[in-house]
């Protein structure tokens, strides 16, 4: 053994006994991969790793390397030149390495590759000698410089590449390929005395000096701005530093014996287990990615399912095809999942280059779980471990179909997932009424309001020129399951003349327009969709994240529609029902303005009196449709005035029905106006104000359940949601009125029922109380949407402004509406959490805000002891098996 | 002794030796006084009192009395008739008594008086023989009977007032006074039979039984719905209970030896050391409050004085005024105060019925605190004690003559004290325009916004509809000076018209008002004011407040006149001072809108730069005045389209300045429009997305602190306040912005000086990140303001819809934005402090909300160890006297 604590060698039989060389925080993930494929037998070709450790060390000591880091280095060169028969730096048998650097993750930001290193003027000779090919040996050779001067001595790129194209121009050539072997060695000397003249010194000679320039250059990119950027953006300590991988070069295009190729173990579109990949024979691996020449289908197979004519690898190189397929049934063995690998075939000889986990699309990673478990290679635990919880909105959702062509208008934010085309509607009711006569539209807003509600729901999708990730447009969208894109900055509506325009383009009400609520692409005209499909895998892992779960996921619904779709999805309950989205129907609106512009609670009363059956049908639809599964339901939340009229034509309606002059209509509405509605008469403070309003809503929230119970015999508790308390007297005052309704519709109806009255912890005060809170609440659901909004002090509707900003700049990592912000707003939930607990042991805790879909809050809900997330119905799947995952990383 | 644990006695030289009973808590605040003016040797009718621990018992008891009690409420009556010679319940020489109730601390809703108990149908006749009066003594049971249905018995008192109305109509009667005794008598038996009537039994002949009733009636008044409701307002455990306070009758109306008065011992308007009293002659203490005859003065000198002819007591009853004026010192030099007492002579014999500390006005209250420390009756510290640092308001600010006949027009709040009289302008150009041709004009608004400055400046108070205590009227308003009352809510403005309205008042723009910012009042026409005089006694009592205060008290001002106003009442620094009201200048404005509406960086630059000079001579008139006092300056906070044109003229105006079409600029302001500014792009926000406005202020803080230094030699540290941060990472990079400009100014200036950065804390992540946020901050200004609005999520701009109602049911004890919410609010500033401390053990803390002018928030800033408050400059001398008491109350 030739290891130094700090260099680490693989390959050829001789590899690193130590642990250590196959630990991806010591030698990164790439060195680590290598070490692990040599240590288990496949063919890698030999190289040393530099471990981590030593990157903190070189920048923490002016850039210096120590001597035992030289001997380690020039130890494991010793052992690449012992295993490739070949001499560093040694005219007649050269050997050549790569360098590469590899962090503990893939990161943006660090220095990728430089190849052929070991070449200067006597070299290049001994590798043409080698491989009998001059123009290869200088075409190599002239790459090295290019790529060395660029990424170890920092010269411009354009210089060289302005030089060649002088050469070629010069030589009255279109292509590289038309250069022969004098050509690339004259541009060698160009190159090199480019960069003498740019650095005042010649090109390095010295095969050493040009190592240790390499090592350098890759710790020096560990701290580049951008990569400090990456790192502070993904949490990544500066600490951990990046290894530095040296491995002998393997030339896949050393003639027809020689290949190149990627591969995936099996299919990542399908998950099929089938090999997947590209190669091309004669060739190198930059040649299959940069496309000039079209790569080969791997397996006969797949070229013959392509109807494809050039042959495969499996048909062209027979023995070295065998090669491989050994190596990915030994990988898939090994790593126990699809692997992504580069390899090169050097004159019939296999050699692997990288190995790492495949990405893959949702399904197939659904499709490659469940299948791996029957095979046996991973448990069900690992299983649910490998599907990313977000992936399945691509499952859940239409996508575009990939291969369609597009015609681009511009882009907003990816609000609620999936896509969809359909005529342009500049107003809610416009949309309702062509959806009414069959047609597919797309609601078109600035922003959206509790008024367009039904006008979303008539839409396939929403798109709007403001607005957040958590706007009201994406809020209400993602509740439906309509695609959304929101704040598409370059959008702008003209009502007047019913057009909109994305900067140059004009469109018109009625023109089809696409949109990709996925990635926040909005294109012109009809992009073709593909339908979501759920098959038995999907049921298979929601079955295993079940059994693992500790948590329970209900949804955040009102409409019978939702309600069935969230019991299709797996919801468990109700964890928010906003009544507040029953009232702007069209029979119940005028009802419920009459409510807001009586001039006293006898007028309250009498106006309100109206909304009861109406209301009191809407609890009795949900508790049927959920059949005895929890049902919270929240109280009255937004301010009055969002039910008011904005329009002349609404404002004189308003007028005929409630018998009050338009003036006195607008007036009132004007003194109604807030300057923060956000922060204003809002939530349980209507009720204390008027205190009919939820007198009518827990009486509708009563009646219901009593006849549904002695309808169905459904074991119905209805949860009580007081919204926005801050303090516990409001919830001393509203549980008191909340109980006497219900006492008084337990007499009429001759039936006792259970019910809970809780509240929902959505402002710091509310959390920093919650001891207190609980003496009168029996269960907390945080609403991290307003908790969000006062604790930071953002407003979610006016963020999109500064929150762009905010999370490049590494202010918050990411938009805290979409992922909670753990370690603030985090802290008021735990504390709540806790206070309220000792307060009260059996307090029922759940999360009803829109972070209750989101991955990793759930998972911080885990760690908090949540009883219960509460999502939104196409995020139910997501939260069943975030919620699984949270206990399996426990 | 004849006492039990529970009951004592006092009087006639046979007082309790057992200390509890002169304490408070346990003998309730009347029956410790009395039981105290016996015990020093002053002539107190003799009684008994039932401690404050038997209410709780006996309403924990079923409200059943034990027999140890009974037992020693026997004995004290036996006390009481020892020592009058009387005897309870005998016909021949009848015991009368009074009972009343007596809690720790004054309180309405309790039961008030029961005199004369003991009276029957035998015993009127002893009374009427022992006093020689039968009219009197019919008189006395009749009026027994009429309080005794009314308090104990619970009758409607209206029963006896017809009756009493039926007998004078029968006989002709205009005038109780020509009632004789056998109408009394006859009135009696109505009397009694409607007693019968109403409650099916006689009205109770024992004495004991009417004993037993009157002393149950106490305890159950405490409680009645109005007490419980008092002390949840007032934080008023229930557990303390009433005391029951059982006396000997005396009379005052027994001839023309017998008198009855209520006096100070020093004059509670003025605090002059002279006795000041009203007496009658032969009259009941009713008489004097009741207004039916005109009492009359105490002293000669008063009488002279005011010219008034009936005698007072001192030369119509010199003897017994003698003894009087003994009292008067004795209690003086016994309790240490002022004393507010009542007193009755019987037949020559001077009796003490009360004493207690008087209340006083602002003036009087200074004056006595100040003497008293002459007199050697107390030291500083205690006088410091003496003075409600609020009622000093009453003498910085113009008051309304007292005197003056007022035509009311309707009532806002209070929003900034001091009275004002001036021409109704509607808006801040007309008030500035008569301003500036010599009118008084009061500035009469909607509400008011940033642009109204000037005009508030202008005029000589403000009055708006909206807004509450901490609206943007009221708190520009209390740092101006100017007598302000906001939210009143009967009041609507028709600017087309140019009038305004009260109900069914109408005023034009131009007549005359007055507002009174000290009680929320206001008047038509003018009504005379006071102006306000600071006399040596305040500058004493400021002196020693100064020397025993911890907390350094600055101010929040940013105008040369603020600033100067400030030093003047004692501000030893500026804690906040506002940048963006600079902005507002006529000359500045079109640079800022300009600035607001440029395209790129680079325009915006341009704008600003004009601003510059500007904004270094706005700093450098502040350098100056303070001289070397601690600045904190803090950097642009409010939202950019505050800043924009609202009219057409306004638009027009800089459409023509920055040289942009009239739409586009609606356009460009219509999109910087917010739902909730409150929580949009403001404070640090604005400089992370436009760094260019920061670098800007840096700029002109360290050039104009250069240019003091180097002119006047001042101490100069400029304390550079960041607004609204959130995150450590947002001062991490504003910090770099700040530190670098100041390096670049020390470079052009040849000139180096220290300075600091530090943040507000204002949002609750800003106070559960403060660990972090110390890494970056030298100090911490709490924004109590904002912090209220978010910890609470309430606006204060919108909360007058709802905030009364919360007041009014005990939701919060106080209007939060008025009085810190200690246990809300106060938790995250407690942990704030707690955890910058620990990051950085010397960084400054100071609190420069609206809540640094309040006492309880700054007596809560000392317990937590604030280094300074900060308050408008009209609050500085309250802060000081505030700061002084939160330390010797600690």
């Amino acid at each position: 053994m030739i290891d130094t604590p700090y260099v680490f060698t693989f390959g050829a039989g001789a590899s690193s006994a130590d642990p250590r060389s196959r630990d991806k925080t010591i030698t990164g993930g790439k060195g680590a991969n290598l070490a692990e494929m040599a240590s288990i037998g496949l063919p890698v070709p030999p190289g040393l790793t530099i471990s981590t450790e030593v990157c903190a060390h070189y920048n923490a000591n002016g850039k210096s390397f120590d001597d035992s880091l030289r001997a380690g280095v020039t130890a494991g060169i010793r052992h690449i030149e012992t295993a490739t028969g070949r001499s560093f730096g040694d005219a007649a048998n050269p050997l050549l390495v790569s360098v590469r650097s590899g962090a503990r993750v893939s990161m943006p930001g660090m220095m990728d590759t430089v190849l052929n290193l070991g070449l200067n003027d006597q070299t290049v000779q001994g590798l043409a000698d080698g491989s009998g090919n001059l123009r290869f040996a200088w075409d190599s050779y002239r790459r090295f410089i290019q790529m060395y001067a660029d990424v170890v001595l920092g010269l411009e790129h354009a210089l060289f590449e302005d030089a060649l194209e002088q050469a070629k121009e010069d030589n009255g050539f279109h292509e590289d390929t038309q250069m022969e072997a004098a050509h690339w060695q004259d541009l060698v000397a160009v190159y090199k005395e480019i960069v003498a003249h740019e650095l005042g010194h010649p090109f390095p000679q010295d095969v050493n000096q040009q190592l240790w320039g390499a090592i350098g250059a890759v710790f020096d990119s560990w701290e580049s701005e951008r990569a400090k950027v990456y790192r502070r953006l993904n949490d990544i300590p500066a600490s951990w530093g990046t290894a530095v991988n040296v491995q002998a070069m393997v030339f896949g295009n050393m003639g027809d014996t020689s290949a190149t190729g990627v591969a995936f173990t099996r299919d990542p579109a399908t998950g099929e287990k089938a090999y997947y990949g590209e190669w091309l024979v004669n060739a190198q691996g930059e040649d299959v990615v940069a496309g000039i020449r079209t790569p080969q289908y791997l397996t006969k197979h797949a070229r013959e399912r392509a109807g494809a004519k050039p042959l495969s690898m499996e048909e062209a190189m027979p023995e070295a095809y065998t090669q491989l397929a050994h190596v990915f049934e030994v990988l898939e063995k090994h790593y126990k999942d699809m692997q992504d690998i580069e390899f090169t075939v050097e004159r019939g000889k296999l050699w692997m280059l990288q190995t790492r986990s495949g990405k893959r699309t949702a399904k197939a990673a659904l499709k490659i779980a469940v299948e791996m478990v029957k095979e046996g290679l991973i448990d069900e635990k690992e299983a649910i471990l490998r599907v990313d919880p977000m992936a399945l909105d691509q499952l859940l959702h239409p996508a575009l179909d990939p291969k369609a062509a597009r015609d681009d208008l511009g882009k907003g934010l990816p609000a609620s997932p999936g896509a969809a085309s359909g005529a342009i509607a500049l107003d809610a009711e416009t949309a309702t009424a062509w959806a009414e006569r069959g047609e597919a539209v797309v609601l078109v807003r600035v922003e959206t309001s509790p008024e367009d509600i039904a006008g979303m729901h008539a839409s396939r999708g929403v798109l709007t020129a403001r607005g957040g990730m958590t706007s009201h447009a994406a809020v209400v969208a993602r509740g439906m399951g309509r695609p959304c894109v929101s704040g598409a900055g370059a959008l702008s509506i003209d009502n007047a003349a019913r057009t909109l325009r994305f900067g140059d383009r004009v469109l018109k009400e009625g023109d089809i327009i696409t949109i990709d609520g996925t990635t926040g692409d909005v294109f012109a005209g009809a992009v073709p969709t593909i339908e979501p499909e759920l098959g038995d895998d999907f049921a298979t892992l929601m079955g295993w994240a079940d059994k693992h779960r500790r948590m329970k996921v209900r949804t955040n619904a009102e409409t019978p529609e939702d309600c069935r779709m969230a019991r299709i999805f797996g919801a468990e309950g109700i964890g928010l029902c906003r009544t507040e989205h029953m009232f702007f129907d069209a029979t119940r609106i005028p009802y419920v303005r009459q409510m807001i512009l009586a001039e006293d609670a006898a007028g309250r009363r009498e106006a309100i009196v109206k909304l009861l059956p109406a209301q009191r049908e809407d609890f009795s639809a949900i508790f049927k449709i959920m059949a005895g599964l929890p049902v919270t339901i929240r109280l009255l939340d937004p301010p009055l005035h969002e039910f008011l009229p904005h329009t002349e034509a609404d404002f004189a309606e308003l007028s005929d029905t409630v018998g009050i002059g338009v003036e006195t209509l607008k007036r009132r509405a004007n003194e109604l106006h807030e300057f923060n509605p956000m922060l204003g008469h809002r939530g349980c403070r209507l009720a204390i104000t008027f205190p009919e309003i939820y007198e009518m809503q827990a009486r509708a929230i009563f009646e219901a359940a009593c006849d549904v119970v002695e309808a169905s015999g459904a074991p119905i508790v209805p949860e009580v949601m007081i919204p926005l308390a801050a303090t516990k007297r409001e919830l001393e005052i509203l549980r008191k009125l909340i109980d006497e309704t219900a006492a008084a519709v337990f007499a009429e109806k001759g039936r006792t029922l259970d019910y809970l009255v809780g509240t929902m912890i959505e402002l710091p005060r509310a959390a920093l109380m919650a001891g207190e809170l609980a003496e009168e609440a029996r269960f907390f659901s945080f609403g991290t949407n307003d908790l969000t909004q006062t604790t930071l002090g953002i407003s979610r509707d006016d963020a999109s402004r500064f929150l762009n900003a905010y999370v490049e700049q590494g202010i918050y990592p990411r938009d805290p509406f979409v992922s909670l912000d753990i370690e603030g707003v985090g802290q008021l939930v735990s504390l709540a959490a806790e206070r309220g607990r000792k307060t009260r042991g059996d307090i029922k805790l759940g999360i009803c805000g829109e972070h209750g879909g989101d991955p990793a809050s759930i998972a911080f809900c885990e760690q908090t002891g949540l009883d219960y997330v509460s999502a939104s119905p196409f995020r139910v799947p997501i939260a069943r098996l975030a919620a699984a995952q949270a206990v399996l990383k426990k």
